[in-house]
């Protein structure tokens, strides 16, 4: 059967390396996309340490909120519509406004003093290019939040942070920097900062402002190009297996698959595996992918190559490296503790963050 | 909002394309994967006029008769265990048998004379080297099947149909005809033949024999490397798209996205997309890739390029070529009509299945 098992304890830890990393901020725990794909009424349990929550969409707060969650959601793309900016004060969710609409719905529809929406994620541009205002338009909504009354977080999104010594990620920190004092001096000194994503956090740690928003990186996932995530200490929250359903051995020249794209070279032992792109696995792997098989009578553990072209249902694996003995049913590691989800990513020309949340509601879900 | 709509009378109409070129055989849908991630319960009102419905997992099987579907339920690649042998035979569902252990649990344990479990579809390996017996052990198999009362269908399937010209094609169809041959000639005249997937539908029109397993036809995509879904009169089945959340001028020179890939040749005017790899997306797409946008108010279209890398929860897109008055909440197709999805499959270096398959949970899910 294929299985998604999450790993609550590893997502813990993982919040703890983050809170280890910037002792001194709150930490907005990003769970938009279903929770990186994990599965939010799977993950919120282990999130208790954190001081709020980010999602994608009104529908995902409101998931959240439904679920118990009390403290903090923010909605890091804003509301998309008057509507939603009301039901966001409904629900009391605070909002990043990033655009003119969104500073008009707020200016004209203020929530309660006590209400969490009176907290406005502030998006200033400072380089990504994709939600955000100016600095000459930071300063003025900034001003007209302030004056109707809200509390405000200056928030920016790096574009580079994973890659240390880009040369857009000093720009956007002395961008980011300025304007935030600015603020300070001129409107007010309690207006808060928050600039680093996961990749931001490892890489700039003397710029972690008033909160950080880790994502990834709670999920065991490297967000930086020169360190695994091994060396970062962080735990694969996500197991993702499947199991041997048939066993055979393909002769030497006989071509595997569709495409035929794979010849074994010589008389090779082979297996079926329940798993393929119709659950998420993804179909174009280098011929570096493998998986690991369990052997349930030894408890062994065996490297097997992913050969020939994932299927939708399923993929043929070499298990020349497992012996003989080897059963039907045994249990095979698409991701997990080896390979890591991040080796899988670099075998299919993509980052984990897309294989996590691409999974299809095909294999089944359970916590370990 | 991000939304999938799905078209059940497109699919209808693929489906008498299909019996349109296979007039004289039978009709497995095949629904696997969710439909091709079109969801079970969206189709089967849209396939009542197939024979049967081919799935990949038992689990996918039942939901099938929970949802009312009272014919044929072909399981592809078996029962994986002797329980689900018994659970297949509870739920009237005909299998693939395809290597020893699924032989014996079949003579171990055969359903009332009256069950549908007693239509075995026996598994020929003819070249994909992924399933099933070879010559020896196909007839072998068949004779065994046969003495203990199964009805018999031989199936095997092409590894590159697509290709009509692929040398393997002929080879397979010469290796399947003989054998079926020999299983009429020395078994039973009444063993019944299936060889085509959607491809060989296409490509192999002298070969349909009496069950054809049309899939991704169904659902309006094109099967064959030679012909689009256009030249072969298909439908799409599934739109996906999403809306405009915000307008932007950007200045030439100016990055967008992560990685800072895609850089402004001039000033130029983009609109963020409340889509992403979070909603399943492809997140690596070529500078070719588009999605048509729609404005609401003169119901013109406009082809607008994908531009810098798409994120987990939205793509920026150039809007150059709709007018200025272009409104937030603007509709934009990611696949549908324009750009189909083989064409952003092509974008993305994979087959339109694949996108289809690994949609994520996040959209909403509607039908036209």
């Amino acid at each position: 059967m294929r299985t998604i098992t999450i790993k609550p304890k590893a997502l813990t830890h993982n919040l703890n390396q983050v809170k280890q990393r910037a002792p001194q901020s709150k930490v907005l725990a990003m769970v938009k996309s279903n929770a990186y794909g994990h599965g939010v009424a799977a993950v919120l349990p282990a999130l208790q340490q954190a001081d709020g929550i980010g999602v994608a969409t009104l529908t995902e707060a409101l998931e959240a909120r439904q679920l118990g969650w009390e403290k903090t959601i923010g909605l890091v793309e804003g509301a998309f519509t008057a509507d939603e900016w009301q039901q966001a004060i409904d629900h009391e969710i605070s909002c990043v406004i990033h655009h003119g609409p969104q500073l008009e719905w707020a200016l004209q529809n203020i929530p309660p003093a006590s209400s969490a929406t009176r907290v406005a994620w502030l998006k200033y541009n400072t380089g990504m290019n994709r939600l955000g205002f100016n600095a000459e338009g930071v300063l003025s909504a900034a001003k007209r939040l302030h004056e109707a009354g809200y509390q405000l977080i200056l928030a920016t999104h790096f574009a580079n942070a994973d890659d240390h010594d880009h040369p857009l990620n000093a720009m956007q920190i002395e961008r980011f920097s300025s304007v935030l004092a600015t603020l300070k001096d001129t409107i007010s000194p309690d207006i808060q900062g928050s600039l680093c994503n996961s990749a931001g956090i490892v890489n700039f740690p003397e710029y972690h402002y008033d909160w950080v928003r880790p994502g990834i990186i709670l999920y065991g996932s490297s967000p930086v190009v020169d360190k695994s995530a091994q060396e970062l200490d962080l735990q694969p929250v996500m197991e993702f297996s499947a199991q041997i359903i048939a066993l055979q051995t393909v002769s030497a020249k006989d071509a595997i698959g569709y495409g035929s794209r794979w010849r074994a070279q010589q008389d090779t032992r082979t297996a079926l595996v329940s798993v393929g792109y119709g659950d998420g696995y993804p179909r174009v792997v280098t011929d570096d992918a493998y998986v690991t098989v369990m052997d349930a009578n030894d408890s062994q553990s065996y490297r097997c190559p992913v050969i020939g072209r994932v299927a939708m249902d399923m993929i043929v694996i070499d298990i020349s490296s497992a012996p003989e003995s080897l059963a039907i049913d045994s249990k095979v590691m698409l991701w997990g503790d080896a390979p890591r989800v991040d080796e899988v990513a670099g075998h299919a020309g993509t980052i984990s963050y897309e294989l996590l949340c691409r999974l299809s509601i095909r294999p089944n879900r359970t916590q370990a």
